[in-house]
């Protein structure tokens, strides 16, 4: 794991993103903005799943009241994510938004893009500026360069424009949908801006390709020391956002919520019926808050092995279950009281 | 992305590892293999998704008959995984493995690693040295050095012990439960050992944890030209393993099955019920082998460009989709048809 790299931070509500704050995780609403209950029921959701900030659109003039509304009531910090008209922006700074983000190319005019900006220092909240593959202004998209570059020179020519103007409090974001760009236009910010960052592969795709996708190219990002907030994009409900992204932070020891799961592929040797057993477990663990590592494990060649080295384990035989804590047997369990005897455990140390 | 590492390529049945072949899939059966019918529809269940190696437990010499029946019809070659018993590892070589998968630690004396090691030198297949924090020999497990030492130290010492009985046909492994072990054994042995690399995290969990420590672990080490054969370890079907596996070569463009699927994560802009949608382009994707980029949209903002830049791609707006081939726009469609228009698209474009 490199250093992370040191950035200038931005308050985003009680969030703090970069300046060596821990990595931020945020989701999107998918709801009708306009349905204020319907969008604060997926916020009280999103965050309960252990989502820090929510972005949630507002794409006409019509959500504006609702948006407000949202703001007032939510537990986590709003983000306004805004395309196209710049007065949308403007007025999200006065009824709420702990941020914004756009993506000054999709506002036109130099004098829009300066209003939104005066709008954001008077509020005092800062702005992502989030350029994508996707929406990249013709005057890069036609050039001859790599796509990293063109995605780059982009965002550092808003950066510039922003700074000069007199705003620092930017957060940065430069997404395509391939792992390899997405990397390499990272690389390039962090080498170039002083920003904090937020990553994530754009249009990953649905539940499995799109965690694929995410987990290859921000675990990459994130093992370099590149990255302050982080969203996982994926056709899905935005709560499995969520869960990707820890799972993310979590593989690389980054931050962790609530417990590690270590359970065997299962093979001919395994004696018990071990997946509907590690499911529950998992299932039974999430609402455990203790960073317990916990061991599933269906046979004697590493299950011994695995499960002394976690907090709590089982190692599987025949029909039978040896209970681990703290690396020490504690008694031999029949295969129907597996998840019970394993669960008893882990409330004992999460209490401990 | 880092340039492939150079190794000495091995032969399992028409399979090769390393020396620059194709990153080889492979998964292991969890049927009890005494089930000859069982496995061997699991072996082609693996087949059918992917899989290029199939490993198959033999615990007991009651499995060998089996064993047997199972390499003799196996439209894939299978691996012999064998721990403990060395006659068992002796009789697999005679029985049809393409390959035996031992732990030497786990074989106990010299004499007994040596007649294992002769009687694959006899049959002209391969070992895999599969060494795994679960079970380190107590040797290097109660050395005060960090793991990835540990299992690396570990894993050298067979290999020079094989190479010196003159026996070169080696895949090696050393597999942590933990990512940041994993990929940091497999960085020590990649600088030291000149063998094919078996890369995977072993014991990572159930199918949301597992595949995303498997994507960031693996992703890693393979986009740092690291690794010749990967096996995903969850628990889960095995299918499951080879999709994942594919989606993390798919996603560093090392290798790809059938058409990439780019789909947005829905938002407040969304104005057709885009999940149910991409699931099911998904879902009859999986029966195309042609390798096209297909990206389904929900909105104007990133939706034109991406699906623009697609080889078929809708961007979908209030109730209807706008068809894209080839970056042109096809025509509008209304939004009940928009699988079949985008899937008939995809099948004119995979004919030519």
């Amino acid at each position: 794991m490199a250093e992370r790299r040191e950035t200038r931070p931005v308050s985003v509500g009680a969030i703090i993103i970069g300046g060596g704050a821990p990595v931020a995780v945020q989701s999107m609403t998918n709801t009708d903005t306009r349905d204020v209950d319907a969008t604060l029921a997926q916020i009280h959701e999103l965050a309960g799943a252990g989502c820090e900030i929510a972005r949630v659109a507002v794409p006409h003039a019509d959500s504006l009241d609702a948006f407000e509304r949202i703001c007032a009531a939510s537990p986590l910090p709003v983000v306004a994510d805004i395309h196209f008209d710049h007065r949308l922006a403007v007025e999200a700074t006065r009824r709420g938004a702990a941020k914004l983000r756009i993506n000054p190319g999709n506002i036109g005019a130099t004098g829009r893009v300066d209003a939104v900006i005066d709008a954001a220092g008077e509020a005092g909240i800062p702005i992502r500026i989030g350029v994508n593959a996707g929406s990249l202004a013709a005057e890069y998209a036609d050039r001859d360069w790599p796509l990293p570059e063109k995605l780059v020179a982009s965002a550092q020519s808003f950066c510039e424009h922003f700074s000069a103007r007199g705003f620092e409090d930017i957060v940065v974001s430069a997404k395509a949908s391939s792992v390899q760009p997405t990397v390499e236009a990272y690389r390039l910010l962090a080498d170039r801006v002083p920003y904090p960052l937020h990553i994530g592969v754009t249009e990953a795709g649905t539940v499995r390709s799109g965690t694929v996708k995410s987990a290859v190219g921000l675990g990459i990002l994130i093992a370099e020391g590149i990255g302050d907030t982080l969203r996982v994009s994926l056709t899905a409900p935005p709560v499995e956002e969520v869960h990707v992204a820890w799972e993310i932070l979590a593989a690389l020891d980054v931050r962790r919520r609530g417990p590690e799961l270590v359970s065997c592929p299962t093979c001919g040797r395994c004696q018990v019926d071990l997946v509907p057993i590690a499911t529950e477990v998992e299932r039974r663990l999430a609402a455990t808050e203790a960073p317990l590592k916990v061991a599933v494990m269906g046979c004697a060649v590493n299950g011994p092995g695995e499960a002394r080295e976690a907090d709590v384990g089982i190692a599987a035989g025949r029909g039978v279950g040896l209970l681990f804590a703290h690396g020490e047997v504690v008694r031999k369990v029949p295969e129907a009281e597996i998840v019970d005897a394993l669960m008893a455990e882990v409330e004992r140390l999460g209490a401990e």
